[in-house]
């Protein structure tokens, strides 16, 4: 058991033991944002034969040798091939081939020209130009070759990569099942959403802020329930969550009197990887592993846990859902204020990547440990380095660019 | 009607037909990625007390004055709080509270500090340090101030703000209606993508990838059917939409021989926005509007199709959507390698955003016309201008940033 780790080595220690728990086959207009749990080879070329970018004429490039405005080559049409409907005609020195868009390049013929670019008649074209063998022709493989992987296992299926599925008339593909995982909620001070505010108390926020990050990340959710600092009770909703993939608790993961979710991960029988890391907000965390089951034990304060999510648990959660590339991407940005680093601990801040001037410029928004409203619009993590005392505005500091649901 | 339009031009021509149809009242829970009708008011401070941000002591700040590590001040503790738990004991000077992370302060002190730093027994603290009034107090509504707007209208709703609602106990909102968008593919070469590889044809992958970059862009979609180049077919198919939002239609919107969209438009009586841009790829389209339905026909290419979809059409159907801040956000990049536009048209280029060593590098993918995988990765289509013929790497141009599903 690790205790007071760095950013780096939180990210790292969850890593190991994160893997996706089987596939499920999916009708592919069931798969987007899925993950595809194979490689998927090409069976066939796309597009499937070498076909006209528009509408116009094939013919024989070396017909055109020599032409030009003064000069021109009038050909003999001898076939007009709508889109759908296959050239039969071969063509010779000599002819050509009215053709439309996307339709087969004739056999014979190695280039195409624009209709609008000729003088044209029923049965003749004139080409005021020279082209050269291959001009204006679409290859067949030209985006895919058969035989080639299409998607490599790990990938995330964006709408384009699926059509380009159903194009090689491939219907269902095997993805990664989405992870499964419950949240608790912790703390006597919290009641549910619906009771109304009493002194002292505060409701349930964190359920539904994790509820969204969660599926935002790619998860299933299951609520397991909301519970006071007690730790049977707590270790009775964990239990509970035996077979998901992981839960994620939020509330008693820092060191005080009412702090319980270590006990109860004891309580259950968790193996304890880390609590705590030198970093802050979200420092205050406490994971573990109860057989194949990830116990994110997370702070109560809002932000503090929104933090440890996306800056540390993020990449652990997409490895879990077997997307291969899983890593944070990290950037170098320039602050667009001064930052005080009073306490010389590694600061994660949330705030706004502005590209418009053509420069990373972070804008950092409030950074309270209990607001929520301060995320809307973050794309990204600052992290000042604990080495840094003071920086000014301008300062280039790394950032994780993150997902914000 | 405008034919052969600027991209700026083709963006606005769509956006004074889109307006969102209706709200719903939705479960906070049901809400994530959803548009807020309405401007939602706080109903109360959050948090709703000044509490205190970890396990330590209230105390008067007052009473700390001239204490040190030499001259350290010893304070009677009075009370013990727990989070949950409400403090019933007003201080006076001399008097401290024990305090759990979370829990409210007690009237009479005006500061908080850690346990850590102090030395304590069952009854008493002992400080080693001056604090100032309010020092390590959370105050009330310094997240959300009682009254003021938590949420306007337009705004997506991301987890936090979700969490923010469920702290406040609003537990349903009135979120837009996601637009119902109907797809219509068309070609007499296109076929289902059931259907065995047939010389000349091709299958109807437009369909796949336009059911998810609507979907990724807050629509519902409904399949209209897979037509030929049949205007009387297409009509039929476009008029059974009449009740959607919108209707996307994939080929046939140039202006060859068999591009029949425009006269499909005609006889269904729809009032044709503009015909054709003057950029490429996907300048190729149709925009109409059929009483209440936004028509938008698009190039086969799927490609220039997805070009129209992510850079001419997004605001339209973001507007459609509800979302207040329908815009692009353009930004301005850096070309990783040169790029020649011979034609001396504007050019749209996808690619990624390399921001790794801290400035915004566009790296560009293959742009074939028909080409769905190179859409792979893409954040971003940069705009090469018009008037631009050679430019070299490290050249800048204005990009859009786009979501790619």
């Amino acid at each position: 058991m690790e205790h007071k780790i760095s950013l780096q080595r939180a990210q790292e220690i969850l890593l190991p033991h994160c893997a996706p728990r089987g596939a499920e086959p999916l009708a592919i207009e069931q798969t987007y944002g899925r993950i595809s749990a194979r490689d998927i080879t090409a069976r066939e070329n796309f597009p499937a034969f070498a076909r006209s970018p528009f509408d116009g004429y094939a013919f024989i490039a070396a017909d055109t040798f020599g032409a030009s405005k003064s000069s021109p080559v009038t050909l003999k049409v001898v076939e007009n091939v709508p889109a759908g409907k296959v050239p039969t005609v071969e063509l010779t020195p000599g002819l050509a081939t009215r053709i439309m868009t996307g339709a087969p390049i004739p056999v014979g013929a190695d280039a195409i020209t624009k209709f609008e670019i000729t003088e044209f008649t029923a049965d003749s074209v004139t080409l005021f130009d020279e082209f050269g063998s291959g001009k204006n022709i679409i290859p067949a493989g030209e985006d895919v070759q058969a035989g080639s992987v299409l998607v490599k296992a790990g990938t995330r299926l964006i709408p384009p990569l699926v059509g380009a599925l159903a194009a090689q008339g491939i219907t269902e593909v095997e993805v990664f099942k989405k992870p499964r995982v419950g949240i608790i909620s912790t703390g006597s001070e919290v009641t549910p959403v619906e009771v109304p505010a009493t002194p002292g108390k505060l409701r349930d926020s964190n359920r539904y802020t994790f509820d969204g990050a969660l599926k935002a990340l790619g998860c299933e959710t299951v609520f397991l329930g909301l519970v006071e600092d007690d730790v049977a009770k707590i270790a009775a909703l964990i239990d509970g969550g035996r077979e998901l993939d992981a839960i994620v608790s939020t509330g008693g993961a820092s060191v005080g009197d009412y702090d319980f979710i270590n006990d109860a991960f004891d309580a259950v029988g968790a193996v304890t990887l880390a609590t705590a890391g030198k970093f802050r907000p979200g420092g205050a965390f406490a994971f573990a592993t109860l057989d194949n089951t990830l116990l994110l034990g997370l702070s109560g304060n809002p932000a503090s846990a929104l933090n440890t999510l996306y800056a540390v648990a993020a990449p652990a959660i997409r490895k879990l859902a077997g997307e291969a590339d899983f890593g944070h991407t990290i950037i170098k940005v320039k602050l667009a204020e001064a930052v005080h680093n009073s306490q010389r601990v590694t600061r994660l801040m949330r705030g706004t990547l502005d590209l418009s001037d053509g420069t990373l410029n972070f804008v950092q928004h409030a950074q309270g440990n209990g607001m929520l409203t301060s995320w809307s619009g973050c794309d990204v993590i600052a992290i000042i380095p604990e080495s840094a005392a003071n920086l000014d505005a301008g300062a280039e500091v790394e950032a994780i660019r993150m997902i914000n649901g």
